[in-house]
């Protein structure tokens, strides 16, 4: 083992995972990201990956604005556990020493998501947990991250916010959690953020326009960093008349204050 | 009045506003920003500034990239009305809606902070507000975020995190507020986070170790994005056991999650 550790670099990733793109389509990466974080990223020889594919892509990317250290093929990618289901927890211990090996031998390593920042509404905490526990040192890198641009784009209360991660699928349960987050917003004027996965955009849009109060003003943000993303923020009451629709195929990000 | 309203722009500053510099060392934008930010900074001929000075300061550093549309002197930069202390809310609306006036006529406007991203923790909201209810489309831009970086890099739980923004000063009502936080982050394992003015620093992390819970962790990370940043997460435990010195002339993120 070398002297000092590596360190683990939260590399965020853009906000286009899953946007359907004619081939060559997608931006040049320098629009999307700083030139400091596609430098680190060329550099980085050993990955852990919410996905392995998505990864390749990325670097890729990464590969025609600044080329990568090594090519494609020789570079390490693992994934990380699938997280138990509705949970926040990774797997076991054990396996997160093994992603973090390169690092405790010295070598610096990426953690990179699908789309936006590691460990935020995404895998990765326990990695980095474990990068703590170890003295890897950890530095996040700047990027988009949806929560927090639905938030500014939302004109709702940027002072106080919360996220509680995704809403129970049953409708009793659904309709139980969205009125107990009101009345959280309604005690201390705090936004309240969520998403949903994009095809269940409308599903959740519907639950929220028949559970909250009319006075409460809610905003959904489609398709953030896209060309043909929007935000609209109105009261219940006026979403309600004007329901309009949403795209099944993109992410939104849903956040609401009470009156 | 033209036909189309101009489209409200909310754009990242830095995260290195008040941080000692010598001439010439502040970074390229390109190496902060993307690119696509970079071209539409430089567009625009409209601001509306949490603070003038540090927007033009900005603007020289966009214009050694990408050239401005029009001369600095030029440009039509607002200062936001000073937010009532200790609150969220801007100053009357008539203030806003004049601030507007240009994004009404159809011309694209630009909203900018001292540093991050405006409406997040930072002054902006009500514009915002003011936009939407004026349907002037919003769009915010990606880029750094202080708080998001420090969740991302803390390892703690980033499916369920708030912000509650400032403290109170007063040592008894902070150390209740403590704990009232703390009460929070254990019944629903949230991730709080909160930030101070930098001088304050040494205070915040000392009434935290004095009144978290020995279990709860604490996570403390200066210097986002500057070549300084540091990132510690540890037990309130090992951090009484060690507590080291915080700077007090660079920005500081604190959170916790209770065990």
């Amino acid at each position: 083992m070398s002297g000092a550790a590596g360190r683990l670099y939260l590399v965020p990733n853009t906000l286009d995972f899953g946007v359907e793109m004619a081939a060559g389509e997608a931006p040049d990466l320098r629009e999307l990201l700083p030139m400091s974080v596609l430098r680190v990223a060329a550099g980085l020889t050993h990955w852990v990956a919410e996905n392995a594919k998505s990864t390749r892509a990325f670097l890729k990317r990464v590969d025609a604005v600044v080329p990568l250290s090594q090519p494609l093929q020789q570079l390490s990618i693992l994934e990380l556990p699938r997280p138990h289901k509705g949970g926040s927890r990774a797997g076991p211990a054990a396996d997160l020493s093994g992603l973090l090996a390169p690092a405790l031998q010295g070598l610096d390593l990426g953690l990179i998501s699908e789309a936006g920042l590691p460990a935020v509404a995404d895998p990765g905490a326990a990695l980095v947990q474990a990068a703590h526990a170890a003295r890897v040192p950890v530095i996040a890198l700047p990027g988009a991250n949806s929560l927090v641009l639905a938030l500014a784009a939302s004109g709702l209360n940027g002072q106080s916010f919360a996220f509680a991660g995704y809403l129970p699928v049953e409708a009793s349960s659904r309709a139980a959690r969205i009125r107990e987050l009101e009345a959280s917003s309604r005690r201390g004027q705090q936004t309240q953020l969520m998403i949903e996965t994009p095809y269940r955009n409308e599903a959740l849009l519907a639950a929220l326009l028949a559970h909250l109060q009319p006075t409460t003003r809610l905003s959904v943000s489609v398709g953030l960093t896209l060309p043909c993303g929007t935000t609209r923020t109105d009261s219940v009451q006026a979403w309600r008349a004007a329901p309009g629709a949403l795209r099944a195929d993109i992410p939104a990000v849903f956040a609401f204050l009470a009156a």
